[in-house]
């Protein structure tokens, strides 16, 4: 019999269907061949290979002080949020929900690494809460280019997902980021259209995840665009001038500047770990699966999968990770099947704000 | 922005994104390898390997001499319409239609064979018109069983499609099917929850297939379910008893006995090869693929595709293939989105049909 709700339906037959956890692939310290793969990706399923990665020699060779030497002098560009929140949905104080890119500076990686070790050893541990949050986070292909120095550590792309996803030897991932922050950083939960694999370098690195079906629980609603600023007027070193303020990005103030000409994004407003807030009448039925990567683990995060991440550092007070982005299939139902869902939702959406407006309307016609 | 009709945004996406004819396999007389099956079943897209099969002992051997002396003595179940349509929809003088089931009877395979063949040699042709017409179509694993003398000739399963679908060699496959008859019959619009791997042995077959997402151009309608039996009132043997009946079912006239306890069965209302008849406001942005088998082809047919089979006799004046039915995953999204494309057409079917009635009640509701 057909439902009366097909979204509450297909997010129930999901769970019915689908394992409950993020799976582990069943040989520890290995790769997938290209076959056992294609059979995660086939599924849009996410995997964990436990230790995948343990003996490439990043692994083996990313303490602070060979990155410190391998990047000496080196520049590169460091996310600076006041709460560790690149990215993310920020609450004006009107209320208004703002999609709020960080605050961009270059600074040379010592230094930049430096703030970070501080910051996680600062005593006690809440003086940190004072300054502001530095992530390296450029998902720009940064590797190969502001990371440079450290390419001969990692394979240049992965051959069993490069097989698995029929794509030539020539040419390579779509994107290959390193990312370096602290405990303090958070990743809002999004989602990429690529076929994401995932490693942890040092520290941890914590996933929430959430499968493509699961759009309806995640509220996408549509907010303005901004992006955090340097807040001249308040920041305690305003009268100091801009000098003093390239010196320590860490204890300026920083404001929300709205992108006022810019488009609304349709952006996940519902967080799960804060799950009674910007709720939709379908967010009680996700499922988030949760999953830890160690240090030469490796995740496979199938593409369009809302991810949040976090991070605990590792013995030097930082943690490191690297991913690789491989182009997603667009052919097939899966992309089209994606879109049909997010128009069924939308849809939904209207109904529920305008129905006396809709209802006028029709009776009108009728008149 | 979002589709102010999603099912249509959906159709036309997907037909965007995906190529308007069946891909052939880019290696002659080849089988694909696990990965590359694994590829298309990923994709849940059909794929014709031309010449697969050309070296199995079937294809070598398979002629009527053959197959009279391999099946000599054994008893088939023959299915007999009137039409030549089997498990088709057939519309009542009432103007109801009805999935109607075929009349089955059990004769040797030897003279099974011979009305098969005689019914394609009728001179002139349209004189067979007036006699029923045979098919031997029972798709419940019969090659290991009613057909058991033929298995020799056959690969048990596909190892390439066993290793790709995750099977452990002992399992097989979840049926293996022999179909014999002549251009006569034809295989009505349905979809089956396998994946399907279909090889042409005599004469050709020629498939019509229509993808999963367009569900909304099939007008899957529910009917009430019926089968055809004898007539005995109307029958020209009907006074000479039912032992001649049994000799010749080639003559009798068959009527519909409709199931009237039986739930109504959804099945596709519309023929892609008579498209203005049984249409609903989508058949128009079906974009049916179309492929003929010829001998040692093989084709990948996707679970949940919708086909339409006719044939081609070979020189013999019969067309005879088997096919190897793989269980599909129900895991993933894949059925879950089916469920839910179902109940989104579902609704708005309702909504066409009941419009008035609808607005009634909730205008009722408000006052």
């Amino acid at each position: 019999m057909p439902s009366s709700d097909p979204i509450a339906t297909l997010l129930e037959t999901y769970h019915d269907l689908n394992p409950s956890v993020v799976e582990e692939f069943p040989h520890q310290n290995e790769e997938p061949s290209p076959l056992e793969f294609l059979r995660y990706v086939s599924r849009n399923r996410p995997c964990v290979f436990r230790g995948a990665a343990k003996r490439w020699p990043a692994l083996q060779k990313w303490d602070a002080r060979f990155l410190r030497d391998a990047m000496r002098g080196r520049k590169v560009r460091v996310a600076v949020t006041p709460a560790g929140n690149a990215d993310a949905v920020v609450e004006q104080a009107t209320g208004e929900l703002v999609f709020t890119e960080p605050h961009e500076i270059e600074e040379s990686f010592e230094d930049f690494l430096d703030d970070v070790q501080n910051d996680s050893s600062a005593t006690p541990p809440n003086k940190a809460k004072a300054r502001n949050v530095k992530y390296a986070q450029t998902q720009n292909n940064n590797l190969p280019t502001e990371y440079s120095p450290l390419t001969p550590d990692l394979p240049p792309t992965l051959p069993f997902a490069r097989i698995a996803l029929n794509q030539s030897a020539e040419e390579g991932p779509e994107a290959l980021n390193f990312w370096l922050g602290n405990a303090r950083s958070t990743t809002a939960l999004h989602k990429d259209n690529y076929e994401n694999l995932y490693v942890a370098v040092r520290g941890r690195k914590h996933f929430v995840l959430l499968a493509p079906v699961e759009m309806a629980c995640v509220n996408e609603g549509r907010v303005r665009r901004g992006r955090f600023v340097r807040d001249c007027a308040s920041s305690s070193f305003s009268s100091s001038g801009a000098g003093a303020v390239d010196d320590d990005h860490g204890s300026e103030t920083l404001k929300v500047e709205i992108d006022k000409d810019g488009e609304p994004l349709p952006v996940p407003l519902w967080d799960p770990d804060d799950p009674l807030k910007h709720t939709t009448p379908y967010s009680h039925l996700a499922q988030p699966l949760r999953v830890t990567l160690y240090e030469g683990d490796m995740l496979y995060l199938p593409a369009m999968w809302y991810h949040k991440v976090t991070q605990s550092v590792g013995d030097e007070g930082f943690a490191c990770a690297v991913n690789y982005w491989y182009d997603m299939a667009f052919d097939s139902a899966f992309w089209a099947s994606n879109c049909f869902l997010r128009d069924v939702v939308e849809a939904g959406r209207q109904r529920v704000v305008y129905p006396e407006l809709d209802l006028a309307g029709e009776e009108e016609g009728g008149t």
